[in-house]
C-alpha cells in the first residue's frame, strides 16, 4: 500500500467511526447536531487521528482502543476551528471552500456547535474509560494528555498570545511558544495519547514526543508559507490574512527562504528521532507530507 | 449549626478550592487566567456544589473525594454563563451586580475562557480518576454523568431550545423538557454524581434523582418568577427580560399565581420524595431555600 493509500485508510476509518457517532436525531434541538456535523465532516486532513493510528500500527496496539481517543482529538480540532472562526476572532468566511459554521448557523450556535464537541471529546473518553475494566488508568491517562494539550496549558493558551499578538508584533521564541502551544500541543497529544494507550516503552515516548514536537514546528512553519505562497483556491480558505492582520509569523520574522530552510531541517530533525525505532516508515513520510502539503 | 450556617460552610470549602486551583500565572497568557477567575469568584450561590457535598455528608462519603466533581461542575456553570451573557446570545452586560465576563475583556477572550473552564473541569476530574487506583470506574462513571449533563444531551440541546424559542411560543410540555435539559440535567448531576462516587445503593439513588428532577423544576419556576417579580438590585442582572425577548416561561404559560402554586407543589414533591431516607434535613430545606431564595 501507498503512503497515501494508507493515509487514506487511516482517514476514512476516521470519518466512519466520527460519522456513527454524530448524528442527527429528529428533536427539537436537531439543529445542534447538524451544526457539529457540518464541520466535523466538512472534510480537513485529519491528521492528528491519522497520527494516532499511524502511532498505534507502529506500536501494534490495538485500532478499536486508539479510536475513540484519535477521534475525540478530531472533534477539539473542530470546536477550535469554529471557535476560532467567529467574527470576533479570526473573522473568517469560509473554511475548507465551504461557508464558516457561523455563516450557516449563526454566531449563537456555531458557539453551542463548538461546546458540545468539545464536551462529546470528552464523553467519548470517558465512554471508552468505562467500556472495561482493561487498563482503565491508562485510558484516563490517554484522556487526561489530551485534555491538558487542549485547555489553558495548552491550545486555547496559544490562542490568547494568539489574539493578543495581532498588531503588536512578538519575538521568534515568543511565536514558537505561540505555536507550540495553539497548534503543537495538540498534535504532540495525538502522537502520545495512543503511546499512552499501546504501552510504549520510555524510549519509545521520548523519541515520539520528540518527533510530534517537530512536526508540530514543521506544520506551523509550513501554514505561515502556504498563508504568504499558497493557492487560496486549494486551500479553501483566503491567503494573506496574516499580512492583512500584521500578525508575526515565521515568514514575517525569518523571510521566505529562511523559514523553508527551517522547515527542512525541522523535518530532518522529526526524522532523525525515529531513528531507534521500528516501522517508522509511515511516520517519515507524514513529517515530508507535512513540508510539502498544498493545503 | 443553622441550614444557612451549613450553606456558608459548604460554599465557603468550594470557594477555597476553586481559588486554590485557578490561579493567574505569571506568563504571556495570564489574562485567560484573569478571566476564568473573573467569573468563577463573582459570588453566585454555589446551588450545585453545595448540593454534591450535601449529599455526600448525607451518605456519609468523604469530602475529599466529592470536592473535584462538585467544582468542576461549578466551572462548568460559569462557562455556561459567560457564553449565554455573549452579545449574540442573552447579550446581558450584568451578571451577579458586575459587568459579564465579555464587557471586561472583550468577546474573544469571553469565548476562550469559557472554553478553558469547560476543558479545566474535564482535566479536574480526569486528574482525581488518576489520583489513585481507589474506585476508579466509580469515578470516571461521576465525571461521565457531569459531562452528560453538560452536553449535547442535556444543558447545550436546552440551550438550543431556548434560543430556538425567543419570538416562538412553546408549549407547556416543550418549556418543562427545555428547561430540565438547560437547568435541570447540571443541578440532578451535581446530585447523582455525589450519590455515584458515595456508593448510594438504588433506592438511595432513584430517590435522589426524583429529589433532583423536582429541584431543577422549582429552581427554573422561582427563576421566571423573579424576572417577572424580583428586584433588579439583589438579583444583580435586569429583570423583565423574558418579557422583553418574548419568552415563554412558566409565568407567560400559567399566570403568576399558577406559577406559584405549581411552585409550591413541586417542593411538596422534591421533599416526599426523601422521605424514605435519612439524614435528609439539609436537602429538605434546600428544596424550600429553593422556593423562597430572592436571587
Amino acid at each position: 500500500m501507498s503512503y497515501i493509500q494508507n493515509f487514506n485508510l487511516y482517514r476514512n476509518l476516521v470519518e466512519e467511526w466520527i460519522s456513527k457517532r454524530i448524528t442527527v436525531p429528529d428533536l427539537p434541538e436537531k439543529s445542534l447536531f447538524e451544526a457539529m456535523r457540518y464541520s466535523l465532516m466538512a472534510g480537513g486532513k485529519r491528521l492528528r487521528p491519522v497520527l494516532s493510528l499511524a502511532v498505534c500500527d507502529m506500536l501494534e496496539g490495538n485500532r478499536e482502543d486508539v479510536m475513540p481517543f484519535a477521534c475525540a482529538i478530531e472533534m477539539i480540532h473542530a470546536y477550535s476551528l469554529i471557535h476560532d472562526d467567529l467574527p470576533c476572532m479570526d473573522n473568517d468566511d469560509f473554511r475548507r471552500g465551504k461557508p464558516t459554521n457561523h455563516k450557516v448557523f449563526g454566531e449563537a450556535k456555531a458557539i453551542l456547535a463548538g461546546d458540545a464537541l468539545l464536551n462529546t471529546a470528552c464523553e467519548i473518553m470517558l465512554d471508552a474509560v468505562l467500556a472495561d475494566d482493561k487498563d482503565t488508568l491508562g485510558k484516563a491517562a490517554a484522556a487526561r494528555i489530551i485534555m491538558d494539550a487542549a485547555g489553558s496549558a495548552g491550545m486555547i493558551a496559544g490562542q490568547i498570545i494568539d489574539l493578543e499578538s495581532e498588531d503588536a508584533p512578538i519575538s521568534f521564541e515568543e511565536l514558537c511558544r505561540m505555536h507550540s502551544l495553539k497548534t503543537g500541543a495538540l498534535i504532540r497529544a495525538s502522537i502520545l495519547s495512543a503511546a499512552r494507550l499501546c504501552r510504549a516503552d520510555e524510549k519509545t515516548w521520548e523519541a515520539l514526543d520528540r518527533y510530534g514536537q517537530y512536526i508540530g514546528l514543521a506544520f506551523q512553519i509550513k501554514d505561515d508559507l502556504l498563508d504568504c505562497e499558497g493557492d487560496a483556491e486549494v486551500i479553501g480558505k483566503s491567503t494573506g490574512s496574516d499580512e492583512k492582520n500584521h500578525k508575526s509569523t515565521y515568514v514575517t520574522l525569518l523571510g521566505i527562504k529562511k523559514a523553508k530552510e527551517l522547515l527542512k531541517e525541522t523535518v530532518e530533525e522529526a526524522v532523525k528521532a525515529l531513528k531507534d525505532l521500528r516501522n517508522t516508515d509511515f511516520l517519515i513520510k507524514t513529517a515530508a507530507y507535512i513540508a510539502e502539503r498544498e493545503r
